[in-house]
């Protein structure tokens, strides 16, 4: 059998063609100027071995790959409560109404899963600053990476704040049905320095190990999650990681992952590694193309799917 | 034939046992404190003739009546234009799934019309600052009453303004479609200000009595708008001006109208009068149940309906 | 003041130009075979003075104007309970949701009027046979009409029920939740019927006398329906009568009138007449371009309009 | 390790107080009269081994289940253009506001699936008679499961056609955008017809093996899908496969898997092995209650969850 190395590389190898295809998110200039053809890929397993490829150690903002992190921490904090105000199911849920409103208006991202990013915001937000708040959070990032280098690229929060009207809409209207707790201001300052998180490939692959070890991370043997909260997890990315193209996800690489319009990835292999790719051109779906096709191509050859 | 004073007497007489149906409205204190079982009711002919009964000389909040006086300086300032941005049918519209979610959590008032105030009020603040588009409102609304006593209850607006989660949501959502263009802020302060204008019933009908002249006010010989834009109010009156209770206002009373949640209502009589009613007590749709009852009382005495 | 027919003569010279602008509806080969340039309109006044131009004499396929006689009937026959089938509002009731489905395949005509028309025509269809029920809705017409001559086109007719997919969708669903009684093919049927009647300008303006005059023919004194549901059927045509352009027609024209795919159009102007037009050539919204831009230039001749 | 049959009794005793819990579908007589407390679980593994529990070898209705059959069918025959027909998502398509507008009427099913479902029909349908697609269905299934004695149970057909007003009304929807070729009757009888289909846990196990061996009968090693077409299905399920509960199942059982109203339940465990579950009561998204739970106790001991 290759080594890891050697199937990450003929994985990447083979849809470089793909880097140029799709459009780069440019709803804020932070984003716009990312140069469009960068690709990484970062493969970290459950005994600790790496591989890596391209631009896997070039941080890049990982937006809404952040609702991971996110919920890791309000489940700790909240445990079955946090549902109750939440929700998991990819569709049928009160907030749908908006999300027609959204496509008519042809916004390629799914406003559902930003209405419950922030109302996990809000949740968590009880009981302290926004700053002790969004630290809090990058603490978490910083332990799950095993890495304090971590940090908040300022420039991105300040520019996603000033054009967060969508997300300011969804939060006050979650308000008016009492949905909302937290000034909407400290909820959208919160979030938005949440998303605005700068990782590497590596660092992204590493921080969700152990959404691949039942919830404790395998080199560490920190205790993250429990089992049951672990499992959760990984359901709510195989059923709604990828905005509306989460069923084309699941069918192409048949892993739970998550997507941001940083162009990031990553993917849990249940008992084997977590895997990170960035390649910043999106599809229509605002899912990174180059991205999907390196995850579809090494799922392929290590037959790492699930389904 | 009965004077004028006879017939209000005898129409308002009629209906007395309806001032104890229905609920003040109580989303903000300073209108749940209004006593319940006020009313009153005001005539003013285009021949300057006058009748009241009760307390028709008691101010009250005119809250959503204000959209009357805001779309007629809007038509003076912007003419045509001012319909690109808000449109003028009763369905059908860009924000009906805002509408949708809306009824989904039984909130009884359309934010559709809502919505649509929220971009006029945001048009007529271009090129001001909001202190000075109150005062142009105000001063709109003192010269229309021919009345400069006609002030803002401070109270109320402050309250709307503290309490307006779900006029921000739509306000976000229509600036992140790019329908807004001032600060949501400012267009929130104008707006909850103009909608805490107190009037009594003899000021709102004396006030709106240019609409039963073809535009000019037949008292003062003041021109307010030109005929084709009177005509363009009075529909949007007759087919909105009731929320959802706009079809069963049209059969019972026949005539324009528009009502607001302070429990007031005014109507325009073509070529002959404008008429104000007031008893806070609400139906379910969000008019003044007493109030309804009264001018559906006095146009089947005086045949003044026009359908 | 010029008489009666000079100023029909003015009014429709005056928009010659607009008779070959819009689309003749071709959903139908029946009526796409229409020649496009046809023009007629006539008044009939609540004295009997009648009024002519153009093709004022020539039967076309009515249409949703039937809407008016199938209400009219269905009132006397069910009184107020009819509004608890059916509801009279412009907005907000059970089914507009599926008015959305439809605005987004671009589909012009408000189907919500047509979920109301079948549920009319079901429960004008309790208790006897389709063809009765169609017999009667004929007769009704003829009665008020004053002329037995008046047919159904019967290819027309087929034709409808052939491509009646939409509406056997909107009569399934009503079925599923209760609100259609009779079997779905039996109410298609009646209904397509009803459409497919054919009258000239001439006959459909005597046809709508009544709702002139408090609901009596003045010139047979048949009584036809009480004031009380004149008055009801004017409002709802006022709110109503235009698909998505009701508000724009209630500015332009300023009287209740109701529209058909046709390119006929009915007003009623309260004491005083009827009028219709016919021009098969319809605007974006489904209603005759050339028709209605007769009906505002008569109206701003004789000043019939009410708001 | 106890054996395959010792797991699947230990997990079906450890709910046995779950068979009594929730409401057997009642919508037609021939279903609402099965016991409500039977219960029935079969495990067929790739390798051949069987192990049985209660009433495994009753056969049931499997209604909606059948439509992993179907889709199966349509994917042989029209590959990828199935998918422009159908669509993957479990949200964000064309007939969502239909699902909205059943929604809130309260009815439990996700009519989106039976939209989806109709279409596949209707392509099954194409160039042939309703009697030899129903044989194909039936024949199909007979295959799969390796055993000819499987078949409709008329009654339940009968009945379903007989109240199938829903689906009709989403047919004819579909037809008039063009998206149905067929007579509506003729796809509703087959679509009834695949509904009534009955089956017992050891037929529905052994006749999805395929699914848990990337396609191909692990036992006669009949090539049914290939590999990439096997995915889509597991994907399908996995994601959309539980009605508005399918990320609860994800959650709780963390395998791809379908429901019936029914009560039965079928669920792949790659590489491993089928499961079928059977307990007429439902909970209120539809799905079995004591079934999900069997599945559920099972995943648990032996880990055979994929999330």
């Amino acid at each position: 059998m290759p080594s890891l190395q050697a199937q990450l590389n003929l994985a990447c190898q083979s849809i470089q063609h793909a880097i140029g295809v799709g459009k780069v998110a440019d709803y804020i200039p932070a984003l716009a100027r990312v140069p469009a053809d960068k690709f990484g890929a970062a493969i970290v397993t459950v005994s600790g071995e790496k591989a890596f490829f391209g631009d896997a150690r070039e941080p890049f903002s990982i937006q809404s790959i952040s609702k991971v992190f996110a919920i890791t921490a309000a489940l700790n904090r909240f445990e079955q409560q946090i549902w109750e105000r939440v929700g998991h199911e990819p569709s049928g849920n009160a907030f749908n109404s908006i999300v027609q409103l959204e496509k008519e208006h042809g916004i390629p991202r799914n406003p559902f899963i930003n209405a419950r990013a922030l109302v996990v915001t809000d949740a968590l937000l009880e009981g302290q600053t926004t700053t002790d708040c969004s630290n809090q959070m990058l603490e978490l990032v910083q332990l799950l990476a095993d890495d304090d280098t971590i940090a908040v690229d300022n420039e991105v929060a300040q520019s996603e704040r000033d054009t967060s009207h969508r997300n300011a809409g969804l939060a006050h209207f979650m308000r008016s049905f009492g949905r909302i707790e937290n000034s909407i201001s400290d909820v959208l300052d919160v979030y938005c320095r949440q998303c605005a998180i700068a990782m590497s490939c590596e660092q992204l692959a590493r921080s969700t190990l152990y959404l691949a070890n039942n919830g404790t991370d395998p080199i560490t043997e920190t205790h993250i999650v429990n089992e049951e909260r672990g499992r959760r997890i990984n359901a709510m990315m195989m059923l709604c990681g990828h905005y509306d193209a989460s069923g084309d996800f699941a069918h192409r690489v048949g892993l739970p992952g998550k997507s941001g319009v940083g162009g990031g990835i990553v993917v849990v292999v249940p008992d084997v590694a977590a895997v990170a790719v960035w390649a910043p051109r999106l599809n229509a779906n605002g899912n990174s193309h180059a991205g999907t096709a390196a995850l579809e191509a090494l799922v392929r050859a290590t037959k790492w799917n699930v389904l």
